[in-house]
């Protein structure tokens, strides 16, 4: 392969290629995280404003991804990585790819969050949305916190406390439910709590995805589709 | 770039590993085909054994993405390939992660089948999720067909047609609401519905990004996130 030949200098830009994507990754995964927070905050403040400025901040998050898509490609193209440099690239490819569809869920949160501002809200019905969104924004921060120092165990604990955002999710499922059986008049109203509900679980399973990557990248093996118990053992492995 | 130099011996291998790589993508995209057939045939006829097995085939598509994805890097690593080959392997790394997701979708009705097998069926109630599953199927068939001719046309042709599917969504979702609110009694069997017909819809999104990959790799320009407008264009352009 062309790459073992070449001397530091191209083995020191090539560093700092990748050191410049991951920052490129964080600084989109904060934009993410901040899409997510408003879109929860405009839902339980019924701030539309708010809402609106998520639905158009999305097309930040979409140029962030097509952008950094540009340079991953270019960096392969440029550098022509040996396999572990490669495998850190196709790392961000496909953690880029789950950080945009974060931000798409973020805006349908956003765009439940106008719609229930048109109805009769009553008092602390969306407290459970703001207590799924909190854990939620948690787990995609810790997720993208696993992927800046590629650390292994840390991603296997957030795929771990996935349950903790599935439990608060069937609690918000079936509250709504409840409400819908008693009162039909509700029904379209907690639809959109459901839908909302369904959009933050979504998020975290984006989350789940980032972390596989992570222990892809630094154990070289594909751990998508394996249990936890697979995970941790991965994780420690020397 | 070190591939400049290498001759016809060389890119013949690589145009055969191509070719492989193809004929493996379009081989997941098959089973991925029966997966929501299978679900949508099993939700629709009553049949909880087809729907065990399209629960345990989803294995199959997980190790389908998992292998071609780790054939994608070893390809890279060994042809060292210059841009536009490049672009096609990215094509295909961020294609099989749009198919392995419409196996989740696929898993996701298949689970839907079981749950609506336990309740009491009111008559032809699920003819709408039949004709938005077909309309889904042929999409999926036509992105897949888009991505073996790499075919520009054909692909943004299957993004303009995903009005359709949005249409029979539409109709599914408000078919629901309806009898929900005429008997409340029916509100948790029709949100099995409801989850049913956004997984469907989810599989259309799907089918879409990979139309959207099709003419990054022929154009070598991003086009997600863009205009139908703009796609048209980018597909005639010369």
């Amino acid at each position: 392969m062309a790459n073992i030949h070449l001397g530091q200098h191209i083995s020191q830009q090539f560093n700092e290629d990748l050191e410049e994507i991951r920052n490129r990754v964080l600084s989109m995964g904060g934009l993410v995280e901040q899409q997510i927070k408003d879109a929860v905050a405009a839902l339980v403040r019924c701030d539309t404003a708010l809402a609106d400025q998520v639905i158009r901040g999305d097309l930040n998050v979409n140029a962030a991804e097509v952008a950094i898509d540009e340079e991953c490609s270019q960096i392969i193209a440029r550098r022509q990585p040996a396999a572990s440099d490669l495998r850190l690239v196709v790392a961000v490819i496909k953690t880029i790819t789950d950080l945009e569809r974060i931000g798409d869920q973020a805006e349908r949160v956003a765009h439940m969050a106008l719609r229930l501002a048109e109805e009769e809200r009553p008092k602390n019905q969306y407290n459970e949305i703001k207590d799924l969104g909190e854990k939620v924004v948690r787990h995609v921060h810790l997720a993208l916190d696993a992927f800046a120092r590629m650390d292994t165990q840390a991603a296997v604990n957030v795929v771990k406390e996935d349950s903790i955002i599935d439990q608060a999710y069937d609690g918000v499922m079936r509250q709504a439910l409840t409400f819908m059986m008693e009162d039909p008049r509700s029904i379209t109203r907690m639809l959109n709590v459901m839908w909302t509900a369904r959009a933050l679980e979504r998020i975290g399973d984006h989350a789940k995805n980032i972390c596989e990557y992570v222990i892809y990248f630094v154990r070289g093996k594909d751990v998508r589709h394996t249990s936890i118990e697979r995970l941790e053992q991965e994780a420690r492995a020397d």
